[in-house]
């Protein structure tokens, strides 16, 4: 005997999910049955609008429910630097430090030769072609800090450099509430190497 | 800014679910988005057909889409022998090994005093009105080896045992692949306990 069809067909659900194995998966279903039927259909719909209604903003390409997307529409927002992350999590990140209010650019990706992703495959030619009218005075790297995220930084910075807009990157070096103790080598030297004097 | 309002609903709504915290939330929900818009309306219908037409069985309460339950309607099983466990899901584990021929009965739960759950808030009394018609010969209980699983088997043998049905006990031990070195005190002291003559 198997699981009951509609509860099989839950489980295989949830095993599309990422990180999400046959166990699991069967856990969750089986919470699911003892979910109210009003939350488990708010959850169904969920599921549906946030694929129906949200897109991409076809400025920076972050996710949005309006076109263009509100960073993008607000217009008190320092237009003169634009911050280049990989993903849309990234700017919902950058966001919640309420500190920086310039504008986005979302890769979707970072450049990796061993999974075949090349510049073309992601948002790096639209960048350009919104830093050609003079208004962007400098560009945020903000790739993540490994070898996809490095190498996507350097292909950017020699690509817009020669264009006379400041190219900056964040700072690597060690997490604030980090121990020293625990930091592998590669963070160690890279906040050696970004020291500032106090 | 937070997350546009269609995709906020969805982390909601995997936040729920146990074990997932606003991280695990917020990168499945982008995993969502970026299914094909098929998968995720399977996906939807299952949660909504899965609490709608999943019942549960009113003989043995397991878990099931037809009433009674294929387990309880197979007449080809063995009718003299009721395996006693806490969960739907002890039932398919049972059921995988393709060993066991016998009937179910899940308590959904276990007597533990602490969270307040008494003998009366599972399926006992409904377990001994099926043991008073004579067929059932053998009881083995199921439950979890641990305190509340164990409080049950004690209160159940005490309750069942006077009727003249035979009740027994999975056995304890290490598990099959396991390691002695590795075993707690408590099993490894049950092994030697249950251990038999070769």
């Amino acid at each position: 005997m198997q699981y009951p069809l509609p509860i099989s067909k839950l489980i295989e659900g949830f095993m599309r999910l990422p990180g999400i194995g046959p166990k699991t998966a069967a856990r969750l279903a089986f919470f699911v049955l003892d979910m109210r039927e009003e939350d488990v259909l708010d959850f169904a719909k969920a599921l549906v609008s946030a694929k129906r209604e949200l897109t991409y903003c076809t400025i920076c390409h972050h996710i949005t429910d309006t076109d263009p997307c509100r960073v993008c529409e607000d217009k008190s927002r320092d237009q003169t630097v634009i911050c280049v992350v990989q993903e849309s999590r990234d700017v919902i990140a950058m966001e919640k430090m309420k500190e920086y209010t310039g504008l986005y650019h979302v890769l979707h990706g970072a450049i990796s030769p061993v999974d075949g992703i090349g510049p073309e495959d992601i948002y790096i030619a639209d960048l350009l072609k919104r830093l050609q009218d003079d208004t962007v005075q400098e560009m945020i790297i903000a790739t993540n800090p490994n070898i996809e995220g490095e190498a996507t930084a350097m292909y950017m910075s020699r690509l817009v450099k020669p264009t006379g807009i400041k190219v900056t990157r964040i700072a690597h070096g060690l997490p604030v509430g980090g121990d020293l103790e625990y930091a592998d080598e590669v963070t160690l030297s890279k906040a050696i190497e970004g020291r500032r004097e106090l």
